[in-house]
């Protein structure tokens, strides 16, 4: 029987600042057999998020970074073709962090999701079905608590977190201000996500137009990028604002921190609150979040938006194609047909 | 019968940052007599705030600016001495925001409070037992919220809020790290007020001293400066650090805002929070605070420190000295003998 090649994506080495397609090198192994207890994933979609950045960087962060050599650690969906576990026939559909490559061999306890027979198709468990939805409606609801009638600002509103973060907050009778890179963006804000105001970061009159937005005050600002972006929206903070701050992904490098207008003051005179949130340590979050997102899907009032690239050779450019704005929805690397 | 003089303090001109001498006008009027239903009341202490230079500033701020050619906004403390209300009997002791003058015709509804013939000294209802103690007890206590054995770190550590926050703290069983200017003030902050660690911002070192004291990580920076010296301990946040946002005394001027790093990066990896508040907002509060601030006195678990100035000529140059970091305690100007 000929060797079943493992195609896998490493990390070569560590990137200064944004992950680029020489810091990861392509191998080919032979896949490895499950222990005792065991099952083999057999992966179809790698997530590609601005948040790799951060698992390959050596500054601290939220989860130890992926070590050199190692292989690139990323969320994907796939099913069990080999399993030495009772409770985990072969065709389960799994999600995990199962890294770059075709096959992973996992303990259960790696599993962390069975995907249900009936549903959303398997990829939205990579995105809107996955950390990205539950990540937005953690923060938006927990954290933002924004309540009908208010004015909602949310970066990198056409990605995976910023387009259901604008959403959901449509749902809960908000004013969505979603602010995007480009105009394929903007129209994807307006006519697909269905936001009440776009507006492009590229813009030359960017801060004016934010301005004019949210003349009335930003009662909840979802903060995926930091930079010039807040330093824009920040200046109109409502009384009692809430700001998440989810991700930085304008910033590309913290080592040093960038400078920026201090923000202390508009704290203080809007008696506002920052808060930084990383969704893995709310697990108990999951099924409320899943519970949502899926009825939203079925109802047709939670739309999604993929970005598909084909085969795993274009894994190694992914992460840096995102930090390009390339991507137009969730980007995901189809690496085998869907079971 | 000779009339009255009204010693007062004027606001001559709108100050470009850190309000000064110049910025004031000491005028003589006759004082005025209470109209129906009001009283007159006779100013002992002015307080001496770092929050005035936002009362006098046109740059948004959580109140309206003191218009030019008014009497300087502050709050005191004083006698009614004459009294067109029942229920306020002349002699009646009572702070409020009768501003820098000798003499304020006011509505009773003006008085904010009606100081107790027993308990505390008067002056420390413009210092320990007033706004400072009340803004320490709710902020510390309500957003902080300290728990035995966190590292909590206070800034303006030997000031009027300063040193309460940082007593409580250590009441609460947490270690403290008072953060001041100059040794007298290190002196105080460790031989009184009996913090753990006292840093002296004007060390060379003062960056490393941080990063020695906080090795262990901030689990609360009650933040009364901003600037370098926030810089220094934001580095050190532990996870779900609170960050509570109480003034800006370090920075001279806010338009435009001054550059700093950027904070994102520790509020999302430490999952940190920050947010600001102005007592004003908390009047259910004050009872609260007061009661256990005037217990911790009685029982001389709480200690404080005042700066008294003679005589209301010291009035116009006092903010600036204030920020000159001259005040060794609660500064306050005497105008008239207690009664």
């Amino acid at each position: 029987m000929p060797t079943l090649v493992n195609r896998q994506v490493l990390l070569a080495r560590r990137p200064a600042g944004i992950p680029q397609a020489d810091d990861f090198k392509r191998v080919d192994v032979p896949a490895e057999e499950p222990g005792p207890g065991q099952v083999r994933v057999r992966n179809v979609y790698f997530s590609v998020e601005p948040a790799m950045r951060g698992w390959v960087s050596a500054v601290a962060n939220y989860s130890e970074p992926v070590p050199i050599g190692g292989v690139m650690r990323s969320f994907t969906v796939g099913w069990i073709d080999r399993s030495n576990h009772a409770d985990l026939p072969v065709g389960t559909r799994v999600t995990g962090l199962f890294g770059w490559q075709d096959y992973a061999v996992v303990d259960p306890q790696a599993i962390e999701h069975l995907i249900p027979a009936e549903g959303p198709p398997m990829s939205t468990y990579l995105g809107v079905m996955g950390i990205n939805g539950v990540t937005a409606h953690y923060g938006l609801l927990e954290l933002g608590r924004p309540q009908a009638g208010e004015t909602v600002v949310v970066s990198t509103a056409a990605g995976a977190v910023g387009s259901c973060v604008g959403q959901i907050a449509r749902m809960r009778g908000c004013r969505v201000i979603g602010i995007t890179g480009g105009p394929d963006k903007v129209r994807l804000c307006r006519e697909r996500f269905g936001f009440d105001v776009a507006i492009d970061y590229k813009a030359p009159d960017f801060a004016d137009r934010v301005a004019e937005a949210c003349a009335g005050g930003v009662h909840v600002y979802f903060d995926n990028t930091a930079g010039a972006i807040s330093d824009a929206v920040m200046r109109h903070l409502a009384l009692h604002a809430r700001v998440v701050v989810c991700g930085t992904a304008s910033v590309s490098s913290w080592d040093p921190p960038p400078q920026g207008p201090r923000l202390e003051r508009h704290l203080l005179v809007k008696r506002a609150s920052m808060k930084g949130f990383v969704i893995f340590d709310h697990p108990e979050h999951q099924p409320v979040a899943r519970r949502d997102l899926a009825q939203w899907i079925r109802d047709g009032q939670l739309v999604y938006q993929e970005d598909v690239l084909d085969g795993i050779d274009q894994a190694p450019d992914a992460i840096a194609g995102l930090y390009r704005g390339e991507n137009l929805g969730k980007r995901l690397i189809r690496v085998a047909d869907e079971p």
